[in-house]
């Protein structure tokens, strides 16, 4: 039975939408990397909006901003991060921070509380607020935005950590950042599970030499080496794989990079991605059989990066797909996210959904990013809905 | 039937050899790039040591150092360049100017004139003085050049041209910078021909995107483009090649680069290599064959370098020959040379040949490129002896 649509004040949102815009604006673009000064100013502003919303509004040492509503509980917890890549769109991120406030003040009377996480993006080591919320060790973290976290004047501050007992569930707006939505003509996404990542650095080494003099049969070439090895694993992994996968190679550095000179050093980055940990498991498989298999054997550092997939609570889902039959009857669909995002680590501590809004043309991280303004509004109105919808029902 | 072996002064050919080796010296290599204060300083000492030997010495506009035999003709030219790579080593070009200054200096009663090109190795357009002296037209060498020349204090001075009738040949020595030789054992090297090299710039476009968000089938990965073409390529020469054919992609240039964004641009040069022109043809239709085969056709922008096979001159050469059998008998062999050279454009003007000494470990265009002093000797006797027996045959 679907759910009675809550109203939201679209005017609102995307005012508010467009001030959080003006912080480090640069064209249609954002550049609000993590404790720059754009970023420190749009979280001091997000603090005021929280606090004029009727929400308890603070600040940790990283510049984690949460609104704590002052209602009863148990809670939901929403939002999303509001800094940005070097050049970054005006919507990544920003979109569920606002979202998650128009959220709160759309339902006065019930316990929302409202986030806005630190580094997402990885300016540092990345989801820094996330990790921290979810029981991290920030140890490391402490030690690199202590000077960041003094010029903003948020050196001393406790870290934001969750409050025991406290959540029902937590829910992520966010633009798509793909084309799914739009190629399917569809206005709303409802997550199924986050991928996981996978991340290798390979390093083939060779002899430099003079490309005229050193026969073909004398060579170790290192560049030669790294083509073979990359067309060999993007057959492997075309088998390995599975309907969702991807796997990019992005980061090629071939030294010294001359015409006439035999490569002496090739360094690739090898990423993976997949909801499935089983798939990824096979294309672990792949990846090593294919370093194994390789002529001359290339340096494999410890994986760089080994994020396993998160899966969406079904509870969550299920408010999220009532909500959105609710709002835009048979206009959305339910799919997995390539990418990461906060609710991967707020998954590991309580129940967490995340709600999709299309990409025009599947653009995102930069510029030109962009969501129809009926798009952003008819989200923000399915999250509202779901939040009703799991308050009302049973603990 | 051997020639009669010339003595020659090796204790001078080596401190003059080290005396040259001083100008630039940075470690066991050297810097002397054309037109830089050492290269400056090097040639006007060659000039004096030309002048100390006995020759007219000139330096020209672009600071090729010529030294004239005043002896009655037909003369022999030898010589190479005393120019170097940004880092290079202390023999390659050294040598073949200080072996024909020692030749010239062991039979002062011939006609040896002594030169020494500017710029074989491409600080600015390459092979600045060989292509001056064989008539190329030089305008866009003297825009580019006369900066260095006026702080050389060689602006306004005539370009060097080649004097119509006066040589009977020319010889080029050099070390090898391959491990051929050494290999063999052979302490000398008959060159027989210098190979051509065809070069191309091939940029792969794709478009940028999320290495996350974006499904397999609706990727446009430019690095991947790249990939399977270079391993197709190499798959055609492999068939087109012939046995003393070499080929290389030394450039690969993938942007953004980051590991999370599908590339959308990788830009590569292709080089190849051989002596014949027949298989060099052959390799251009597979080059092509790649790339109108690629499933997404780069661009190929018109031939960056195009430089043809030259074939050294059949009397020259059997006046190396007996040399190397009069002087090194049974320790020498013919073979072609995988490396650009003066000779090459020489080849086009006169009788041209070429002597090559071994490189230890094959190695050259770095610091530790060396040749045994034995070789040294061996080398600049074995030229003599190809001049005297040059000189002594009709004409």
């Amino acid at each position: 039975m679907p759910a009675a649509p809550v109203a939201i004040d679209a005017d609102r949102l995307l005012a508010d939408l467009h001030t959080l815009r003006s912080f480090g604006a640069d064209g249609t673009g954002v550049r609000r990397q993590a404790l720059s000064p754009a970023d420190v100013a749009a979280r001091e502003w997000l603090a005021e909006r929280f606090t004029a919303a009727g929400l308890q509004a603070s600040i940790d040492v990283f510049g984690t901003v949460h609104g704590r509503s002052p209602n009863p509980g148990p809670a939901i917890l929403i939002g999303s991060h509001s800094d940005t890549q070097p050049l970054g769109g005006w919507l990544d991120g920003a979109y569920g921070v606002i979202c998650a406030l128009e959220v709160a003040r759309a339902l006065p009377g019930l316990a929302v509380d409202v986030v806005s996480w630190q580094d997402e993006e990885g300016t540092f080591d990345g989801f820094v607020g996330s990790r921290a919320f979810t029981g991290h060790d920030m140890t490391a973290d402490l030690a690199q935005m202590e000077a960041g976290s003094r010029a903003a004047g948020w050196w001393g501050r406790p870290i934001l950590r969750a409050e025991p007992g406290r959540y029902r569930a937590c829910i992520e707006p966010h633009i798509e950042q793909g084309g799914r939505l739009e190629a399917g003509g569809q206005r709303l996404g409802v997550v199924t599970a986050i991928v996981g990542i996978h991340q290798h650095r390979v390093v083939f080494h060779g002899r430099r030499n003079h490309a005229g003099t050193t026969p073909m049969d004398l060579r170790d070439d290192a560049a030669m080496a790294m083509i073979r090895f990359v067309h060999d694993l993007d057959a492997r992994f075309g088998t390995a794989a599975g309907p969702d996968s991807v796997w990019t190679v992005g980061r090629i550095d071939v030294e010294p990079g001359a015409a006439s000179i035999i490569p002496d050093r090739a360094d690739i980055t090898v990423q993976y991605r997949d909801p499935d940990e089983a798939v990824l498991a096979r294309m672990d498989e792949a990846f090593h059989a294919a370093v194994t298999a390789a002529p001359k054997r290339p340096d494999v550092a410890a994986m760089v990066y080994d994020v396993q997939p998160a899966q969406m609570d079904a509870a969550v889902q299920e408010a999220l797909a009532d909500a959105c039959e609710a709002t835009c009857p048979g206009g959305w669909r339910r799919m997995h996210s390539g990418a990461a995002h906060d609710a991967q680590l707020l998954a590991g501590l309580m129940p967490t959904g995340m709600l999709f809004v299309p990409s025009i043309g599947g653009v995102s991280h930069a510029a030109d990013e962009d969501t129809a303004v009926a798009d952003l509004a008819l989200g923000c109105q399915a999250v509202a809905t779901a939040v009703a919808g799991l308050l009302a029902g049973p603990v």
